[in-house]
């Protein structure tokens, strides 16, 4: 499978869109705001930037794509009214892969557009939005081309499934699970850490080639607790499948043997070493939260495993119909649904979260 | 009707989609070719840009949306090579409005930097594509961003249509007609004209803020021989709407006499007066060309107004399907194409354009 063609949010409006849910990412993004502030606030002062130049990497669509956007233009103004300065321009560069349904966010352009010059009036900005399809793990933009780069809930996205976890004589070595799962041997879970290395390590490279010296990156992702901390979710998803392998032949063994996700949730340790092994960023602050998988945990149960179901089915959807069969997604999930209630009922179930943010060294 | 929101070139790759019903733009980017060329080596030379920054307005979707930008990579690798110098990197921005088919220009970006990969080697490049949906009347880009600006049969689409013509007592003043005909009176175009003015203007101030001192900028557009031409194929349509209107009340009377085209095709000497009069511009190169609107013209007739019709049709549609009724579109241009066919058969059918190649003043 070739993840970079493969990988999006459920694209349009509809019930299982990504725009319809992503509310788990969007508290995300507010969970990390204090984070985001510090440094928008700093770069700012710091550079003074006539034209600030930003990316927002793994913009996914929906209403969380320009949510960012607006909060570091409000950050911006705000402080620059602040000091009595002119507001600078802003040149904004929403990235995702080029299957992300981009269009819906070009299509809330013009009413963006509209509600800034509302909202800030004649001397603000102005602020020019453009798209860009192209995988992060590589170069997508002009050597010292941004001030600033954010990328929420998508650095956790590998490049591709494990290279390890593909053998030269073809036999699959994950079987059983579709991730890093409690009985995993030691190999699949090197085989995971190895792959995020590597992509991770370019990720770096490339964006700190594209950033000015003394540019800032916020980057907010999945993390572990500790190394060999299986993801209970994606153990549920793994368990739903094989249900369905078992009762019905819905879907053949031989695929789900062969299905692992493209994912790695790494440790704040892991982050750590990696950025400043990496050498081109300075870590200004690392932070690790935890988010109730279901976001409100007043809701019922059946409620709140409905709510991990959408959220997981939303961001899954094109990778299990590549792999499986799109008939069977109305029944995975209600499936899943089902097994993830069951364990909400005996257990806690929470994300923890890293937020990490960088200056690129002089 | 709010032409920036409404007007799109047809989306999709479908049988009446702009994608397949482009050769007529293609033809005008083929013939207008030895002035790019010149413009583009004549850039290259005076400014060596590290990484040349260029932007097509009005790309709309299709495969005419990235040949521009392979030409002008071809024009430059072959010019660096001949002077055994490093190639430039290149920052693509493809614009148009945000009704526009990007997402079929992004699905064809990962095999375009493919094809770029393997004909230009590992020294090449690499080239950066971002899309940039807004209206080119008004600002899209930062202050000195663009080395070269690209716009291929788009200008000559007007903002809104003539503001002029819609009176304030509401009364349509364009009736009987969509664009200025033979019959017209002196205000229709004057009407148009100064919409025309206003918007080209508008235009060239932007475009020159965006550019760097010595930017070059090659514009294609529709012309007319004279100013008081009246445009044969926008004739022609509107008397197929009016036989709709009387043969079977398909499209109301009220609704004809208030639509008219946001189109103006200017005379050589319009444009030359315009972009002198506006000062940012030193024209390199203005002339003028004609191609035969069935592009073929050894095909038979019936060929070639089926040819015209689906080539109107892939531009018109959005516009026609807001103000009358989308139902109506298969019957509307079956008559056209039968009109267009009449007409052929008694006159020749040309298009005359216009390209002109202009540098920003130091």
């Amino acid at each position: 499978m070739e993840v970079e063609n493969v990988l999006h949010m459920k694209e349009g409006d509809g019930q299982s869109s990504y725009a319809k849910n992503s509310l788990l990412q969007r508290t995300m993004i507010n969970k990390a705001r204090p984070v985001l502030q510090e440094s928008i606030r700093d770069l700012y002062h710091a550079l003074q930037p006539e034209c600030l130049m930003m990316a927002d990497l793994g913009c996914s669509s929906g209403p969380n794509s320009l949510l960012v956007v607006s909060e570091i233009i409000d950050i911006i103004d705000e402080e620059r009214q602040k000091f009595d300065r002119k507001c600078p321009k802003f040149g904004v560069f929403l990235n995702d892969l080029p299957g992300n349904d981009f269009s819906a966010i070009f299509n809330l352009l013009p009413s963006f557009y509209q509600s800034l010059k509302e909202e800030k009036g004649g001397d603000f900005g102005p602020c020019y939005v453009s798209g860009t399809p192209k995988s992060f793990y590589g170069r997508i933009f002009p050597d010292q081309f941004l001030h600033f780069v954010h990328s929420s809930y998508s650095v956790h996205w590998l490049s591709q499934v494990p290279r390890e976890l593909e053998s030269s004589t073809g036999e699959a070595l994950n079987k059983g699970s579709i991730y890093i799962a409690k009985t995993s041997p030691p190999e699949i879970l090197q085989a995971y850490y190895a792959q995020f290395k590597r992509d991770f390590v370019l990720f770096l490279r490339s964006q700190a080639k594209e950033m000015v010296p003394g540019g800032r990156m916020v980057l907010t992702l999945q993390g572990s607790f500790q190394r060999n901390d299986p993801d209970s979710i994606w153990e549920l998803l793994g368990s739903t499948l094989q249900t369905m392998v078992l009762e019905q032949g819905l879907i053949e063994q031989e695929k789900l043997d062969r299905f692992n996700m493209p994912f790695y949730a790494p440790t704040v340790e892991e982050i750590k070493n990696l950025v400043e092994a990496e050498g081109s960023f300075s870590v200004n602050k690392l932070e690790a939260f935890t988010v109730d998988s279901s976001v409100d945990t007043n809701q019922n149960l059946e409620n709140r495993a409905k709510f991990i179901a959408m959220t997981i089915r939303a961001v899954t959807e094109s990778l299990l119909t590549t792999a499986f069969k799109e008939a069977a997604m109305d029944d995975l999930f209600l499936r899943f649904k089902i097994m993830v209630k069951e364990r909400m009922a005996r257990e806690r179930s929470e994300y923890l979260n890293i937020v990490v943010s960088v200056t690129k060294r002089v």
